[in-house]
């Protein structure tokens, strides 16, 4: 059973970005997973839901397998329909607490929060866990709102539900954060389109799960 | 009881030809429900489910109101939060028999299908209706194949769940259709951006209910 309150690597899984660095999602995830990701996330904007439900029907398979959670990004019903362990809801979806009342209090429900307020109002309205970024500049999602370290650390004392870095993370850039005890981190291209899957993610656990670089 | 069986008009509710129309979705609902259609269907292509959930849950609370039925275009997780009656499914959508696990045996799911083999997958699949078209050439739907009367006929033969005709009908062509016997019609255009919304919903429901307009 993977828990989203240990220290852990959130890989998003953007098809477009995967393909691009000429790849298939399956075998990202499973190097990944071999590396220490333990959350997966399939991201694939625009297209209609059932291209992203034939996606979301083999990733939940293969996550099932890999012994690791699988959530589809914005869509609840692809998210249901696929068997996801969860979805995650930007701001402009589906409202968190209108997600809750259709899925149950076992499905995970991650809400992206770009304020304090923002994440106190998704916690209250149901979120499992929160996403905060973009902490570092990143290239994979073109609306990104820049973030800093600072207000994720106050979110990450203000909630009790987890709160995740999220944003241009990768296996050099990580220990920042871990320096500052943060701990749990998506990432996107700094695992998907890195030059080698496995060693960038077994970097980056390894990174954040050696104390000597707490402070 | 809004029954899909009988002769009815279903009225797309069409946000961007609305809003062209210089009308809001609340009052067009209500002046087609007052000139006697029984189906709407909320359709607003390419907006986030935040926005869509906000038209969805005014619109399916006023449905209730009125006493006609609501249906939510393409977003199964909108339709289920927002408590609408039913969810319409098209052929790039999530899979009929998917949606139909995830929101049970009462909820509605129409299917649009553009052949006699999509319309009989449909139906296996779970479909509570079929919509069918363009019966007519359609402005509001860019992306509509011609479809033509024999093929709806066969489909309605073929079939168990009411068909839908669906496509540029309006007070004007609406006769055509019932001279062959088809009472089920989808109306976009022709009620909601009609001169007058209450009058053109009449004077279909009128054409569709005389019995001597059947051959």
């Amino acid at each position: 059973m993977v828990r989203l309150d240990a220290p852990n690597i959130y890989v998003i899984l953007d098809i477009p970005v995967i393909r691009g660095a000429g790849r298939e999602p399956e075998s990202v995830m499973e190097q990944a997973a071999g590396g220490g990701a333990k959350i997966f996330q399939l991201r694939y904007k625009g297209v209609d839901d059932g291209v992203l439900y034939e996606y979301a029907v083999k990733l939940a398979e293969l996550a099932r397998k890999l012994g690791v959670m699988f959530i589809v990004n914005d869509r609840i019903g692809v998210a249901l329909a696929a068997g996801a362990d969860g979805v995650h809801l930007g701001e402009d979806d589906l409202p968190i607490s209108a997600a809750r009342k259709i899925a149950g209090e076992n499905f995970v429900i991650g809400a992206s929060a770009r304020s304090l307020e923002a994440a106190i109002r998704a916690e209250r309205e149901g979120a499992s866990y929160i996403g905060y970024g973009a902490i570092f500049p990143t290239g994979t999602k073109s609306d990104a709102v820049p973030g800093s370290i600072d207000t994720l650390l106050e979110i990450a004392r203000k909630v009790r539900v987890p709160v995740y870095a999220i944003g241009g993370i990768n296996a050099d850039n990580v220990g920042k954060l871990v320096s500052y005890g943060i701990r749990r981190v998506c990432v996107g291209a700094g695992i998907i389109a890195a030059g080698d899957v496995y060693e960038a993610t077994r970097t980056i656990w390894e990174t954040i799960n050696n104390e000597e670089n707490l402070k």
